[in-house]
């Protein structure tokens, strides 16, 4: 029987989703729960495999290619071990063996940002391009590197952290424990707290308007909210973070000249306005013959890294059957 | 007849160096003159092939399996064009044809820092390694990436351009038109600068002395020969230096996850001191799980270019061929 579909799992901090997803890209059936944050793993075991179970119901088990899983943690890809774990309690536990022992199916996981690059790569925004980074902008700023065609990972396989570039040595502090990084600038946190600063401005009263009246609880959604109304201090906020995230991708740029720039992520989707800032910024700054550059916008939005998980599933299906695409 | 040879050739803004070398990386030849620089590309190339002239005099030529040229400029390697040359008046000429048509063999060119580092990856500190870094301190600060066991070059093949990575948003302009790039803090302009600086406080004598009393003469070799003498001024110059270049190379470890970093160039081999502080750096501030990443001095100094540009035309003879190693 072909294996005509794959399941794709993404874990967040908040949610897990999991889909059917076909050779295509298309979502055959979506389905989401809570993570269960603060009940151990093998609870968070339990919501992943009760989504597969749910979206695998309809379709005859020898028609699956297999199950990827994204998880918002470091992966040591080759090992497929879960090496780091800030959001959830998944440090050194074996996961990859715990879905697979309540499964039919092989298992393979990755790193999130990874999964999201990879659906992109394959379904969205860098369909056909060798070549080109992705950043997941978000509450943490993350990232994901094509080169040569392929999800270059690293050595151990914990490449791609791209929100953990110093760009200003003595910057803020970052919640890794390092200081002056992308992420304190471009965050959620980072564009929230410069949100909640400016809206205690007297002027600053449509950003205000946005959080109730209450600048204290101004969040980066409210910023951006706000700049897509067309107010200029939110915008102004946006620019600014726009700005810092192009100089740091000026020196992605120029080290590893990529033929395009994919920003995604929760912020990254809705802030076209700081997407569009990080561009000029490259066009201004890099090295020339690397101006050529595009910068865009994520397409796939939420579903990138169910659809990345699903395209690794269907490829290390392939390449155990020696199927070349 | 078994191609035993290849020549090497390392174009740099001050002198001009041919080797022969043997498939084990041992150089049987060597020669050097003064680069040419006022007199236009005709007269590069005419001292870059009596230079391969002499180098090949003793040997059969068809025991040379080829020609490879790395030059100070920046190459599209697959188009085998000059993109941008800032030191010599090299930009859009045909370096490859213009030597190709007076020599009887294949000529490959390459940027001058992707030369070294294929010199330290097949010779040097980088032998074995499959993902590595390899920087090139010098006057400009330039780099090679080698990721999945070969030169990574970028989508144009304009790569590698490490000292441009912006590590301080507000910092001094860099001559390439940027602010606040590595080159900035660590290259030889900036050493020296800080050197004069520093040594035209009273106490800095011992700095004063290596630059025969005169503060304004201070160079980064009189900076590194002073720290070298164990002086505290000096040694303080450089553990800045160092300092910049570690938190520079937590976002490139944090990014690429290599395995190792190779400091080259007549700075990184000169100035330990710089390159352990460095190490330290990324130790103390790169994602858990990078740490363990290697950083040491490159191993082959001067030779590194030549090297690596006769290992770049065995190779590109071998593909040809159809012989792999």
């Amino acid at each position: 029987m072909r294996t005509s579909y794959a399941i794709g799992v993404d874990v967040g901090g908040t949610r897990v989703a999991a889909g059917l997803v076909d050779r295509k890209g298309r979502m055959l059936k979506e389905v989401r729960a809570l993570t269960p944050r603060d009940a151990g793993p093998f609870a968070i075991v339990d919501a992943i495999i009760e989504l597969i179970e749910d979206v695998a119901s309809g379709v005859h088990y020898a028609e699956v290619a297999g199950i990827g899983v994204g998880l918002p943690a470091q992966i040591d890809f080759l090992k497929q071990s879960v090496e780091f774990c800030t959001n959830l309690p998944l440090a050194g536990v074996d996961m990859r063996s715990l879905i697979m022992s309540r499964v039919r199916h092989s298992v393979t996981i990755d790193n999130d940002s990874n999964c999201a690059g990879i659906g992109e790569s394959r379904f969205g925004a860098g369909k056909g391009v060798r070549d080109f980074v992705m950043i997941t902008l978000g509450t943490g700023v993350g990232g994901a590197l094509f080169l040569d065609g392929g999800c270059y990972r690293g050595a151990r396989g914990l490449g791609g952290e791209i929100g953990h570039m110093v760009v200003q040595l003595d910057g803020p502090p970052c919640p890794c424990g390092g200081r002056g990084h992308i992420e304190s600038f471009v965050g959620r946190p980072a564009i929230a707290a410069r949100g909640r600063e400016v809206a205690k401005t007297f002027k600053a009263f449509a950003l205000r308007e946005e959080a109730g009246g209450d600048a204290e609880q101004v969040t980066a959604e409210h910023v951006i909210a706000a700049a897509t109304k067309g107010d200029e201090d939110a915008r102004a906020i946006l620019l600014e973070a726009g700005e810092v995230l192009g100089r740091a991708l000026v020196g992605i740029v120029n080290l590893l000249n990529p033929k395009l720039v994919i920003i995604g992520g929760g912020v990254g989707e809705s802030a076209a306005l700081l997407v569009e800032r990080a561009g000029d910024v490259i066009d201004g700054e890099a090295l020339a013959g690397r101006r050529d550059v595009r910068v865009v916008q994520a397409e796939l939005g939420n579903d990138a890294g169910v659809l990345g998980a699903a395209a690794l599933a269907f490829d290390e299906h392939d390449s155990r059957e020696g199927i070349h695409r």
